[in-house]
Parts: structure tokens; C-alpha cells; sequence
């Protein structure tokens, strides 16, 4: 729903983006979960190797991902929220701790700052009918690619507004899929955007989707709002 | 995504629907997580509290929930699926340990059918922007809601075909909140959605959505599915 990049949270994500590199130094080094694991399937490898060939001439960037979006910059954490006790947040994507078993991805953002490509594979985690992937699960999917691709566009946090998908086949668990998002206008504050999400090969298209994001001022979350 | 009380996991649904009892006897006892536990806050037990009482003259049910939509029936899962190596699946919903780190809910069914009410907290594991529940943690809230409902409506599978969500005001993570979702029409195959997500007091509309959901026949995964 809200991607932000802005205040301190700003120089981590643009520089997922590779736009300007973080502000202070940070004594936390997160991990970039945006690259391959014992989880990852062999056609996930293969795509992803595909895709970092495709993006060595520089017109693509593959964009970092971590377990929380603050993982970068705990100073941040505890200027904007406070003291984080007992289990602290996580990304919604990143909250499993198995390798494979939720949602493995890696976002390419294209040169043009308005397109994103995101290859995901959805294991046994995101079931919702018995062997095919949650309607939500795809939405999160959708939602993520778009948002990322908004939040480039914007260089500010933006937040969705709408968003349209339809479901064109039933998504089995284990498959590896690409959403390719793309920024169809940008007028004032609004941004619309369109994605597909289609199996590596092309041959299936699973969903399409309209979304609209907003960019916002950057909001600071309530305390009350803290489990 | 998808919605199933078809083959032997039709009595698995249809009875926590309230309908029929299961078909044969099970040699597993799964949990039903549908109700408190130590991770609920004080706001979602008494919310739960509520719908509970209100439930009592027969207007509403309570529908149980499990880790994984087929642990009511092992038998089915080696029959449709066949034997389970490594992680097994689990259902989108369910499948975090910790208790409200994700997703809490329980899910009420009105006597017409027609109508569902899902209450639910949405814990830090949840997270989009620093603060705030991701856009496809509230998507698939909705589709949970509406998809229930659907299933209700229908007596057989249904999918996902269509989902239209306006977000209208950022939901901060420990929330509880109550997505209201009824059926508008059913025409053939078709079954038309609306849903609300307020907060417990009514005051705070975070999200409206639309869906439309088609009946099918009850699809075998294919193998090839499974991790």
C-alpha cells in the first residue's frame, strides 16, 4: 500500500533504486535477500541468470531486497518509531524464514526509471485451493511490482490508491512467474500503471491489473499503531 | 484465488460452513485457529467477544480455520495430491508460528448465506511501508472475505475472477479491523461481491472493494505443481 523513500527512509531506497547512495554509514549490514537460495527452483535460477544478462549493458538494475524495509538504517528505526520491542516488523514478502517456502523475488527496474520486471517464484506457503497460489498472494505480487515501479517514478513514498486485477488462470504453488509493470501516465500526484503476470516462457498470462498510486508526504506511523 | 468445497474437501468446507458433517472419519484433529490466543489484543477479543454474542441466536456462525485447508482430511491430500515431501503447504493465511506476528482472523457467515464478516488484526509481520500494512496484506484480507462469502453462495468451488480495491486510508499494523463483504447478484455462474474494511467502531473506512467470482468444477493441481 505505501512505499516510501522518503525522510531517512529515502536514502535506502533509492539507493535499491541506484539513484544516490545512503546518507551515514550504518553499523547493521541486512542481507539482500534479492538473490539466489537453496530455495530457489531451477527454472528461478535460469530466469534470474537470464535477467542479470539482460541488465549488463545497463538497462536494467536489479533492486536489493531486505527482511525489513528499515533494515538499512536502525538509526531511522528509532528516530521514527521508537524502541522496537518484542518481535519487530517485517516485510510482508520477507516475513518467512524458510528458503522456498513463501515468496522468492527479485525486482529489475528498467534505465527509464518507469518499468519494472519482477521474477517471483510462490511456494507452499502462499497456497490458497489446495496447489494453487492465494488470490491475496497474487495481489501482494502485483501490488509490490507496481508500487516499486510508482515509488521510481515519484522519487517520494506514494501510496496505492487503487487497484484492478483480473485473474485470467489458476497459478499452481512452485511456479515461477514475471510481472512486468509499467507506468502508463503521471498526472499531478497520480500515477497509473499496468502490469501482466505471465509464466517465464510467456505462454500463460495469469493476471493483468490497472493500479493508481498517489504520491504522499511522508507520514509518520502513529506510536499507538506499535504491537 | 481459488475457493473449493468440491471432491473430498467439500465436506471439509461445507462443514465449516455449518452444512454437513464429514464424510468419513478423520484420524487427525487439526487446530482450529479461529479463536484467541496470546497474541490477540485486547481490542480483538473483544470485538470476538462481541460477534460471538451476537452470534448466539442462530444469525451468524463462526467458521473454524486451519493451517492448511486439507489438514481436516490426510486421506484426501494423499489422493488428489499425492504424497507430501519436504514443507508441506499451508494455507496463505496461516502460515506463520508465531502467534499474532501475521494475520489473526476469525470469519462469521450469516444465516441467509449471503453475507460474511471477517474479523481480523493485522500483525508487524504484515508490513509495507514502516508503520502501515502492505496493500497486499489488505488485498488479501478481502479476498479471504469476499471469497468466503462466494463459497457460501455457490456450494462448490469458486475463483477469483475479478478483485477492485480502493484503498482509502492507511492501516496501521496491529489493527484490528472488520472486513464486511455481502453478495450483490448471482447471475449463472457469476457471483458479484462488494466489501468494507472499517475499523471495530465504524468510524475509519480503510478500504471498499468489488469482486466477481466464477463457479468451476473442481480442478486436480497438476503435478507438476508440487515443490
Amino acid at each position: 500500500m505505501w512505499r516510501s523513500c522518503g525522510a531517512g527512509a529515502r536514502a535506502v531506497v533509492a539507493h535499491g533504486l541506484g539513484r544516490v547512495p545512503p546518507t551515514a554509514p550504518c553499523s547493521v549490514s541486512p542481507q539482500d535477500l534479492a538473490v539466489p537460495n537453496a530455495g530457489w527452483s531451477v527454472a528461478m535460477r535460469e530466469q534470474f541468470q537470464h535477467l542479470l544478462r539482460r541488465a549488463a549493458d545497463g538497462s536494467w538494475r536489479r533492486i536489493p531486497s531486505y527482511r525489513r524495509g528499515l533494515d538499512y538504517l536502525p538509526e531511522v528505526v528509532q528516530m521514527v518509531v521508537g524502541p522496537v520491542t518484542g518481535p519487530g516488523p517485517r516485510h510482508f514478502l520477507r516475513n518467512l524464514d524458510a528458503e522456498g517456502a513463501g515468496f522468492e523475488y527479485a525486482i529489475f527496474l528498467h534505465s527509464s526509471g518507469h518499468r519494472t520486471q519482477c521474477l517471483c517464484q510462490l511456494g507452499p506457503y502462499l497456497e490458497g485451493h489446495h496447489g494453487f497460489a492465494h488470490g491475496g498472494a497474487i495481489a501482494t505480487l502485483i501490488d509490490t511490482t507496481v508500487g516499486t515501479c510508482a515509488l521510481a517514478v515519484a522519487k517520494t513514498s506514494v501510496m496505492t490508491a487503487k487497484l484492478n486485477i483480473s485473474y485470467l488462470a489458476p497459478m499452481p504453488v512452485g511456479a515461477v512467474v514475471v510481472a512486468d509493470s509499467r507506468m502508463e501516465r503521471h498526472e499531478g500526484r497520480k500515477i497509473f500503471l499496468s502490469c501482466r503476470v505471465r509464466d517465464t516462457k510467456g505462454d500463460t498470462l495469469y493476471a493483468e491489473a490497472t493500479a493508481l498510486f498517489i504520491q504522499v508526504e511522508d507520514t509518520k506511523p502513529p506510536p499507538a499503531a506499535r504491537p
